[in-house]
């Protein structure tokens, strides 16, 4: 199923299942996604779409994908390496990524496959893991170069918590829709402009591996989301560097999930 | 005002408030404490502490304090250091650390003023920042040195958001009552003996100017925590080092809000 989280003309909040055939519409769900929910024959239009989950953690990965570490010019890490995102950075798909007047001024965008727990999570192993997911969604790790490299000593967090920078969605696809969540493209796109070309067969840990790595240290909360990284093509690593500015548009693209875009505006 | 959040005998779960002589019992409260609440005359005795609050974010400084800097061996930062620790660590007074069987290794603590913001702020000035803060408690950033330094290419969130890595408590002192968070004596003790003892005086970025650079990058909510940071004295820059082992009993006290106690205990 593909549950989309969205506001109606009216103003109101739902959670809804897109069907074939169109991404403007969706038929009401009642209950509660982590528990048990039933799809009405209702429909209402989709005007705003809102990030399919309100995370109480954002858990990321560094340098997970091949490609990234060496444009980086970093080693392959041992293990996951896991930063956090605040959970106000939050945005839905179509929302404005917000460039504050005062900087920073290196803000670059990172595709990612994104993973949303289900079911309280610890100690588990990877054999288990498979059941402690709910869905997959696309995930935009906004990143301010200047902040997270050069103001903060190396702390990569304040540079990816500013307010709008972790756009999510469109929707989550449940867990039961994708064969492999270690076989998917996941594809940026600049303006139309492909910048990211990957596929999540060439992360250095695997979802399954990386969820049961985390969970032997906190306990992951159904909502929990998890950022499984960026492969290569990201903007700081070019030359010249490539930083967005307003009136981008930047696409996340998951094979058998979607298409997440977001305008990028300066702060008025 | 002291406010504390406790189960009663029963297992249920209250706010309440403290007054002088005594904290084994509460007056009940009633309301929303980030909005209007009512003390009622009907008191419930505190069975267990739990933490005042339950934060959505909770952001934490390094090295602000010019003594942990110096231990540290690392150069003043220019502006706040803000690492995240993830909410699921929360613990009240009383609670146990719990040092997992398989490491971390090296798991140390660090005494904490702890503010508490009471309103939605965002982009505020070092002026207004009081009227956004609710109120102050003790907090302990136990830090897994091994994680926190070697195993995580230097990000600091992952070994300090271990379950249980962040004691809050024991209840949370009104702004009002607090005349200047900037001079308040801090200090730690490990099974009764002083191991930090310096002042908020000492911090190299005052409270209201840490709040006022945070605001701009991100809003914070009611109920975000924010950890300002240790003074020295922490284990892991010991001869020979300390850390945190089963059986031990650790304080954080902070002048004018009372004194927070864990004991440590390894995982079964």
């Amino acid at each position: 199923m593909k549950i989309v989280r969205f506001m109606n003309e009216d103003g109101k909040i739902h959670y809804g299942i897109i069907e074939n055939g169109g991404d403007d519409k969706a038929f009401i769900i009642e209950g509660d996604i982590f528990k048990t929910i039933r799809v009405t024959d209702k429909t209402e239009k989709i005007n705003v779409f809102l990030s399919p989950i309100d995370p109480p953690n954002i858990f990321a990965l560094g340098f997970n994908y091949g490609g990234h570490a060496e444009e980086s010019d970093v080693m392959y890490p041992e293990r996951p390496i896991i930063f956090m995102k605040a959970n106000t950075s939050v945005i839905g798909h179509g929302e404005a990524i917000v460039l504050p007047q005062a900087g920073p001024d290196e803000v670059d965008y990172e595709a990612e496959l994104a993973v949303v727990i289900g079911k309280t999570a610890k100690n588990i192993t990877p054999d288990e893991v498979e059941r402690y997911i709910l869905g997959y969604t696309c995930g935009n790790d906004i990143s301010a170069r200047d902040w997270q490299f050069h103001k903060q000593k190396d702390q990569w967090t304040r540079g990816k918590s500013f307010d709008t920078f972790c756009p999510l969605g469109p929707w989550l696809v449940t867990a039961d829709e994708i064969n492999d969540p270690n076989r998917l493209n996941v594809r940026s796109l600049l303006n139309g402009q492909i910048m990211q070309d990957s596929n999540t067969a060439r992360m250095i840990f695997h979802v399954a591996s990386v969820i049961s790595d985390l969970s032997k240290s906190m306990t992951l909360q159904p909502g929990t989301v998890i950022m499984t990284g960026t492969p290569d093509g990201v903007g700081f690593t070019r030359e010249p560097p490539v930083f967005l500015k307003d009136g981008d548009t930047i696409t996340v693209e998951v094979e058998h999930i979607g298409q997440l875009t977001n305008p990028v505006k300066m702060e008025r």
